[in-house]
């Protein structure tokens, strides 16, 4: 039996889209038990409103709810009653085989990293977001757990999702680039260029840098880069798809056969906005803490809280935090 | 008489789609020279060969071409006879009042700058782009212009916006943010807090740190950001807007009523493809050097050139380097 709790207090449209999405995974994942962490008066009664049928999950109660705007570490550290620190205690006392939250990020890392630890070797934790490419999936790490990034914890990364790539998105030999403005050597920071060197000695498939314009063209499997950057990376091209749908939709609406054309073509355009939101997406591993930690987006609806589930679980059975730690004992061993 | 020089050798489609630009603006701007910058013979065997009417503009010679992928710095020294040295030259020998170029961004910057010299008080140049918003347009600036970029550049980026924004995009009050990874003063990096605190000595209209998932709603008229950084939001938007169109017109073209949705409404779709497709864009300004360059995009067509050679125009119009040297001297006078 798989456990994973999940924070039911954290994300914009907690506890009930949360509730349903778990509700969801609960009918779904066979050999998973789903521990909801969060107010327990509050979910009891969510559940009974909502007349969720047999839905008789263990609940355990977390009085406290870090908001999505509080400053990270320090709400960690006073909120110990939170749903966010309880659930990293479940994975750290083994009473949980991973944790799910879609709230505040930052808080998430701070918990993991205080509770957990990082996995030995691993210096820095990041965050990894696998995003849709015309050829399959990318991931793209570090969207945000680390600012200060120094080269070495860009090797790190590329250690973990390499590692994550093969085992969890079963890519055979993954491509591994580094962001940059160009992809030519000379090209980039003094940063960028002594990462390049690391990356070089190192022995995943590195193909070099890889422009932002190729992010989503699914030239490259494993793109790294810093926190910062990755981040804004990330927000501005959630940013740009929903005011492209919104471009979309208004340039239909204003041409009468554009109307008509938008109404007989809803059917794809569900599915194609389906595959450019964010917020359909499934949670983003925090890889390099020492526990299985997902990272669901603020605005997960029932259906990304269910797919966060799913990657949790997926991630349990593939048992990479071991394999992480002897390929990161390696990978310096070789490099010196 | 507003003389504009533009490079012919320049762009992906140059020679063709850049003398068809210029044949279109020859037609419809007036009283404005425009002057091809290449090599002489190809400029009229091509006018000859795809019959422009009329098309009698003046041309300096320039018999060396830099390609799109070479060194930039190493390039322009070598290359004096280059249209982007020859046409920085007209500008620089008052030949011409604005050079246009669609070729080599980083050996326009070199030549640009060794040329034209900066503004007094600009230390750094900054590509400043328009890109579309919710509400109308914004600037970003720097995309790529510079690399290594310290608070004070990024203060005098934000001078030039605020009154690019003002003279040439007529904007009452512009609104001026930092690019970040979150609103509050105390998301970022060391780097973003100095710029933060000399932006608010400043004394235009500044909102603030602004996050990449806010750039496109159009919040904040001018987006300011180091040329790493810029550059990177700006390319993955990029590709990111070509992927959406790919994915879009793969769902519709799967789906039986989509085929039918999207042939009626082909007409809005082409309009949301100019929308948001970058090389649609007109140019965008190298703000910083003493004289006026615009840089188009590489995948610039006619209509992009055409666009570019308006903005041109309009800035010689505006005349906006005697308000940068003045007001960068009042800021700094303000700020000690």
């Amino acid at each position: 039996m798989i456990k994973i709790a999940l924070d039911v207090s954290g994300g914009d449209y907690a506890p009930l889209e949360i509730l349903k999405g778990a509700y969801s995974a609960f009918k779904e994942l066979e050999n998973t038990q789903i521990i909801l962490v969060g107010q327990k008066e509050k979910i009891l009664s969510c559940v009974q409103d909502n007349k969720f049928k047999d839905f008789d999950l263990p609940i355990v109660d977390a009085s406290e709810i870090i908001a999505m705007d509080e400053p990270a570490a320090l709400s960690v550290r006073r909120k110990r009653n939170s749903s966010i620190v309880k659930g990293i205690e479940l994975l750290k006392n083994k009473q949980a085989d991973a944790f799910v939250s879609c709230g505040n990020t930052g808080a998430v890392v701070s918990a993991a990293v205080l509770g957990l630890r990082l996995i030995k070797g691993v210096e820095r934790p990041g965050i990894g977001i696998v995003v849709p490419t015309k050829t399959g999936t990318a991931m793209m790490i570090d969207v945000g757990a680390n600012i200060g990034t120094k080269p070495n914890h860009l090797l790190q990364y590329a250690v973990m999702a390499d590692i994550y790539s093969k085992k969890v998105l079963k890519k055979e030999n993954p491509k591994v680039g580094i962001l940059n403005i160009g992809e030519e050597e000379t090209k980039g920071t003094e940063f960028i260029k002594e990462t390049r060197i690391l990356f070089e000695k190192a022995y995943f498939n590195f193909i070099g840098n890889i422009e932002a314009k190729d992010v989503y063209k699914g030239v490259c499997d494993c793109i790294i880069c810093d926190g910062f950057l990755g981040n804004v990376a990330l927000k501005i091209s959630e940013g740009l798809a929903e005011t492209v749908g919104y471009f979309l939709l208004d340039y239909l609406r204003k041409d009468f056969l554009g109307k008509i054309g938008l109404f007989l073509a809803q059917n794809a355009l569900r599915k194609f906005k389906r595959k450019i939101d964010y917020s359909e997406y499934g949670g983003a591993p925090l890889l390099g803490v020492d526990g299985i930690v997902i990272i669901g987006h603020g605005r997960s609806d029932a259906r990304a809280v269910k797919s966060a589930l799913k990657v949790a679980r997926e991630e349990v059975e593939r048992n990479i935090n071991d394999e992480i730690r002897s390929k990161i004992e390696s990978v310096y061993a070789k490099i010196g």
